[in-house]
């Protein structure tokens, strides 16, 4: 099965189990808006190409832990886009859930997702349970707080934010959660995983403020000029676009560089290439994420 | 260690490892705020009782089952307190979290706090995975969605209410959660204990239709007057204040009766006729919950 169909039904299988029995119907189809059609998938892909690196033992839980994480994902990008925080009318070229539904549904939403996340996990570690909570912890610290998206957003109500901290919980935090729990899938120790994780994430942020800086809303599938307009620290400010794209490929080489040697070593790097090329801003990027 | 004491210091206990590292101080000051002081913890009060009623052989995992179910309680509460649900100014006496704090920080105290209650199961499970996963699967479904307490406040937005799925998963959920989990944690089968935890949330749903039908702010420590306000369908309404008292009383009857046979069977039958005392709106009622 190709990745992008094994990833997309795990998905859609989740989320049909959050559905069933008598579950209040808009809420229910709000879950369903929020998580399809998604975007690139990115996080997902890279968790089971490190499972698939690491020789996919368990199919089953890798799964599992690239439907997590993006359900996670997609849960934040809802409470994100909600009028409190980036009051956002468009996500991934339609409207965003409190739009096209409600604020309390969004809330909803975004709440049912978090705990989806945590169920798909635990349904799918019945008969690999000490696998299943380090997936569960994993996934629990990339989250919350105090090292988690959770701890990202909550920096930007601080007046002196700490911008290592925040970038790494903010944008690094499900990319380390994606590569450790893809290894932690596969029976491998998460640890050696982190720099890659990591990595990435800082490559994503960097090429995330340049599509900010650049982009028009047509092209981005959301608002443009959102940092700016909320005085977010960001790399195009601190280095200038040349300097933030050269940045860009230093940390993309330093992921492949940090990659732990493993059975897939090679197309792991591959894909990370691939990666960089697509982010790296020369035209308008293809695809949202 | 007296009951109460064991409680509070696995959530406290929980809440400080929310906030190591370099947590954003205004979010960890919010998931302080939002759980301490409590009010009276009745949830994870059932779930130790019904624990020790098994024998509580793994006391960690009934402590981290208990504050599990507690932080999803207030997490509840911080999220049905903003401006999109109830706006309500008012919580255990003192301002909601929006109020005290942001709107933004409230919506990531929720989330937060709802990712801690799994972690705290998992941290809890590393020697115990096997009971960790279920504590965990039970915990996400009676919090998520279609029959937790996010599909509870989901039926809010309906126009068909199922009235039935709607108290079950609104208000009995964490009862459910509580019985099943203290059971779990202590090594006994989850089902027998569906009973005992639906029964008393039915009991505490009349109850609190009663509460807010009678009482004002002041004695609440919230606002009053919601359901009315709110429309939302309410025991008082249905049976009148008397026929209210009544169908209280039954259903608690029913509680004690269905307690499953186990070596601390009395004790949890007196701590149920207990809470039925203090449930019934004679005198204005001495704690929050």
């Amino acid at each position: 099965m190709p990745l992008t169909t094994r990833i997309e039904s795990a998905i859609a299988e989740a989320i049909r189990a959050g559905q069933g029995g008598v579950a209040p119907p808009r809420l229910a189809s709000a879950l369903h808006y929020a998580t399809a059609p998604g975007g690139a998938r990115i996080r997902p892909t890279i968790c089971m190409s490190v499972a698939m690196a690491c020789g996919d033992d368990r199919p089953h839980l890798s799964d599992a832990a690239a439907t997590a994480i993006e359900l996670i994902h997609c849960a934040s990008l809802v409470h994100d886009d909600m009028p409190c925080f980036d009051d956002a009318d468009v996500r991934r070229g339609k409207p965003s859930v409190h739009r096209a539904y409600s604020e309390p549904l969004a809330l909803l939403a975004g709440d049912s997702l978090i705990v989806m996340g945590f169920e798909v996990l635990a349904r799918a570690a019945r008969n690999d349970p000490a696998r299943g909570i380090e997936l569960i912890l994993t996934l629990g610290k990339r989250t919350g707080m105090p090292f988690g998206i959770c701890a990202g957003q909550g920096w930007e109500s601080e007046d002196k934010v700490d911008l290592s901290a925040y970038h790494q919980a903010k944008t690094g935090a499900l990319f380390i959660a994606a590569t450790q729990m893809g290894a932690i899938a596969a029976g491998q120790e998460a640890e050696p995983w982190f720099e890659l994780g990591a990595r990435i994430g800082e490559a994503f942020q960097v090429a995330d403020d340049l599509r900010d800086a650049l982009y028009d809303e047509a092209t981005l599938g959301k608002p443009a000029g959102q940092d700016d307009l909320h005085g977010r620290p960001n790399a195009v400010a601190q280095l200038g676009v040349d300097g933030a794209i050269r940045r860009l490929k230093d940390i993309l080489g330093g992921a492949i560089a940090s990659i732990p040697s493993c059975p897939g070593e090679a197309q792991l790097a591959q894909l990370v290439r691939a990666y960089a090329e697509r982010l790296t801003p020369v035209a308008p990027a293809r695809q949202s994420h």
